[in-house]
């Protein structure tokens, strides 16, 4: 019985582990609020030039003979647009097809990259290293199996075409200017980190000017998962969320539509939401145990 | 600090209470792992009579001019086929469509009613409520916002249409046999319980050999979302489980494929799985608080 000896600070201790736990616990069980992040389908919705249009067809829509009311519909649509999943063999030769990659691969701790004043100033701003060396030093080290996203500021201007490629000429990519991944903070989250998901709130993990689409490539050759149009991420903390990004299971798909959403919003194991679950908790136990 | 005051006992329950916390925040955190209970999506699916084909267009696969590989397809698909949600707009008038349903209202505690020994002796059974009785002595009354699924055994004949439909004449409903809920069973989950979610694990809420689609019907005109064609029920708990069902978000959808899983495989706060992490923790402090 060595493990505790000091009578006064077990009942603080206890106190403290306890209301922690329930809280805590509490907090998991529910698994809810969740925040969707994820803009709706629909014939809006923003795909890359060339793509064929989106159709939603009504195949039936009123009563029916047996007295009961019948709503069935029939879509035709690309891949890549709106909320979407990019799958490794998007941009490289034999890796994995949307069928193929685990579920398991396809959620992960959050990690917002806030750059919406760099975006505003610059919309070629591409995420650098820097960035990243910034929310470590916040939130501490990027997660294993982190879903990393960078947050532009960008889904307010979805499904606004012009707003969103950012010209007039929607449909000539040599004109676009929006923000995404600069190909240094691609190779070194590859290089550096073990992550499940890298993706952007704009229609590109590359930015508006490329046309090598580097980030695509370094990526897709690790076999990393990419995500655009993500919208909402003002909605959940830069850091501590867990989120899904359950795309359809596809059979030989590089890609598709996915409906993206976050969890555990108060569950933190980053410095961030963590002190101030700590902070409340804290004040509780020293009421508590002063009662 | 009258709140704890024996030392011996402290020792003990602090152990304990922090062992748990530690064994219990690691499963939060991580979220991980997760059974996917999804059917992949493809020429195969298995789509209700009547409706279009599924349709996989290989838009581009092969090196591009830039040097790097590419991929793109488009796909044409129903609503209804596969691992799918029912809207209640699908069977009832001016309920809710896919996109007016929150991610919130799309999981839930998982809650298995396991009836597969009955469905193999008779293809045309139908969840009754007793089955759910029998759950609720088990673990525990039916969580609010649960996620309740038939378990009959039916996800391991997918994709073979002769054995999911049980017959040979698949195209004519009239011939089917497979199991699905009764509508006692629905009308009692929609007056006594708050669940977001009623699923099955064959083609349809009702069973083959409906004709006026009940089941559908009453849980439809509750707002409640359907799920149709899950799979790998066993491989998850019969309760204690998270489930996401994790529906395409289709404006004006009355339905549509969706990414189902499920989490939080050892989180349970129903009794069985609740009693294994206790029972592990135990001893765990036992032999801590000994040592």
């Amino acid at each position: 019985m060595s493990w505790v000896s000091v009578t006064q600070p077990n009942g603080f201790l206890l106190c403290f582990v306890s209301v922690f736990m329930v809280v805590y616990l509490g907090n998991c069980v529910n698994g809810i609020p969740v925040v969707d992040l994820t803009h709706v389908q629909d014939s809006n919705t923003i795909f890359w030039p060339g793509n064929p249009q989106f159709n939603f067809t009504i195949l039936y829509r009123g009563l029916t003979d047996g007295g009961y009311w019948y709503e069935s519909n029939a879509i035709q649509t690309p891949e890549h647009g709106g909320t979407h999943v990019d799958a490794p063999s998007h941009f490289a030769k034999d890796k994995l097809r949307i069928d193929q990659i685990p579920m398991s691969k396809l959620c992960g701790p959050g990690v917002i990259i806030n750059v919406k004043e760099k975006a505003r100033a610059n919309p070629d701003y591409r995420v650098q290293v820097s960035d990243l060396k910034v929310w470590e030093d916040k939130y501490g080290r990027i997660p294993d199996g982190a879903v990393v996203l960078m947050n532009s500021g960008w889904s307010d201007k979805y499904p606004n075409k012009t707003l969103t490629f950012g010209t007039e000429s929607v449909n000539d990519p040599s004109t676009f200017h929006f923000p995404g991944w600069h190909e240094d903070a691609a190779d070194w989250l590859v290089k550096n980190r073990n992550v499940n998901v890298v993706g952007v709130d704009t229609p590109s993990n590359d930015y508006g000017q490329s046309t090598t689409f580097d980030a695509h490539v370094i990526l897709a050759t690790a076999n990393i998962n990419g995500l655009e149009n993500v919208a909402n991420l003002d909605n959940i903390p830069e850091a501590g969320s867990t989120i899904y990004v359950a795309v359809i299971n596809l059979q030989d798909g590089s890609g598709g539509p996915a409906r993206v959403f976050a969890t555990n919003l108060d569950n933190s194991v980053n410095a961030a939401s963590f002190s101030t679950s700590f902070k409340w908790v804290l004040a509780l136990c020293i009421l508590l145990t002063l009662g």
